[in-house]
């Protein structure tokens, strides 16, 4: 791959109550983290937010320094943008009227269908619904979401490095349905979209029964899995130590990465937050950009 | 615990094809994975079945040897029954109308309300719905359903020698609905169940976000988990490692328990099938005999 000049990376240190400040200043003291990407601090300073805890001024300061790394990128000054941990207290605090940051970003840029990618090193997972009720997620599961997802999470799987990612697609059901006699998604709705990525040429394969889908991922049979709903993934995912992932808003113009974790105010000045999950997200966001 | 005399078990070979008759004689030539219980063997011996895979003939020994020791069991002359893996296949071929065992011996026994435990060495699951469409779901959970099958997680644990178990409840909607965001059982069903169920003297609490809840309880702060469907307990279980876990039919009159793990048709003859969930199985059924 032709790399012409260093990825530039708008980076933000997120909440300045939490644990982002120091570990954005920590990263950017250690070249040998930054991959010879090219990084550009957003804000940082005194901000009047009392430490440890949210407020309206922790949350104006990390919406307002994000705005601004988005900003840069929208306007082609950056190629990627990170950031450090939120709290979403501390953003509603500050007016945001979204129930996400994702949705805030869509808004700041004007554009929709951004859907969160939850990466760790062993398994990369996108999903169709996310943030609903779970008794209107059957109904959020259709042909095209699973094909536009699925393609999403093979596009970011390419863009970090994989030749031909190996995807495994969830069922819906429990035992994926039991040839329909719980639930017909697998059969109408599933199925169907698996074979228009393969069409697509996706390696994509499912629906699989969800229970086993993770062990067997976690063995390496899959470089993705696409969930069809938020804890199907994020209960196999944090068990697989998904704090030490990295969270990227997938479907934006550019790559936009954070840690997993939180803002960990129990853990702010004591040293020992752990720089791993943010170095991942400069690293992550440093490929997409190049990829 | 006064215990008068040692614990009467009724076990099968399960389904003649599997690993199941191996392991039942492996098991019953070690006396010191006994724990003292008396063990009586149901079946056994030439069965006409093809050695690997599901037939009819094996699917009616299966059940002919479980109907056996249900009877036993129901008549008072064995206290508990343990099988060995049934094979699904081979039970449809031989005729059985039930979707799977649990339902087939609630007929069998004339009783209803028979419901899934999963049993490991760290943590046990109950569920409040099981093998129904995803889209369902919501519709089964119920404030009664949820404090019946918490009593039962409950007098598991206390049946199988936890003197105070601590269970965890878990939400039906992702980020337990996040205050209504996204979903009201949460509200208006789970909590007042465990509301219920603490009144009862249950050490129960929640409902809790189930991406976090299994990485709590693996670290010990739970010993049981109220799941709301199928995949929320069985995704984390198997990550857990449940192919060495227990299935218990919670419910029944006495306590039936078979191991998590199948038949294995690919490692038959091989010696390499092994026994611990067997084993765990007989034990489990051992203490709640004796509890």
């Amino acid at each position: 791959m032709l790399q012409e000049r260093p990825a530039r990376i708008a980076i933000t240190p997120g909440d300045p109550a939490g644990i982002g400040p120091e570990l954005v200043e920590r990263l950017l003291a250690d070249p040998a983290r930054l991959g010879g990407a090219q990084v550009r601090l957003i804000g940082g300073g005194p901000t009047g937010a009392p430490a440890g805890r949210p407020s309206a001024a922790g949350g104006a300061k990390a919406l307002g320094d994000l705005r601004e790394a988005l900003r840069l990128a929208a306007a082609g000054e950056v190629d990627a943008v990170v950031f450090a941990p939120l709290n979403k207290s501390s953003l509603h605090l500050a007016g945001m009227a979204e129930p996400d940051e994702l949705q805030w970003m869509e808004g700041v840029l004007g554009v929709r269908g951004a859907s969160e990618v939850n990466v760790l090193p062993e398994l990369t997972t996108s999903r169709v619904t996310s943030h609903v009720a779970l008794s209107e997620v059957a109904a959020g599961v259709t042909r095209q979401v699973v094909v536009e997802r699925g393609l999403l999470l093979d596009a970011v799987l390419r863009g970090a490095g994989h030749a031909a990612p190996r995807l495994a697609v969830c069922a819906l059901n429990p035992h994926a349905g039991e040839s329909g006699r719980f639930g017909r998604e697998e059969i109408e709705v599933i199925a169907p979209a698996v074979q228009v990525l393969r069409e697509r040429g996706v390696d994509a394969a499912g629906p699989f029964p969800c229970d086993t889908v993770f062990v067997r991922a976690r063995r390496g049979e899959f470089d993705g899995v696409l969930t069809m709903y938020h804890d199907q993934g994020q209960i196999a995912m944090k068990l697989m130590g998904f704090d030490r992932g990295v969270t990227l808003a997938g479907g934006l113009p550019f790559p936009v990465c954070t840690p997993a974790h939180g803002t960990a105010f129990d853990l702010v000045g004591t040293g020992r937050a752990d720089l791993g999950a943010l170095a991942a997200a400069l690293d992550l966001a440093r490929r997409l950009a190049a990829g």
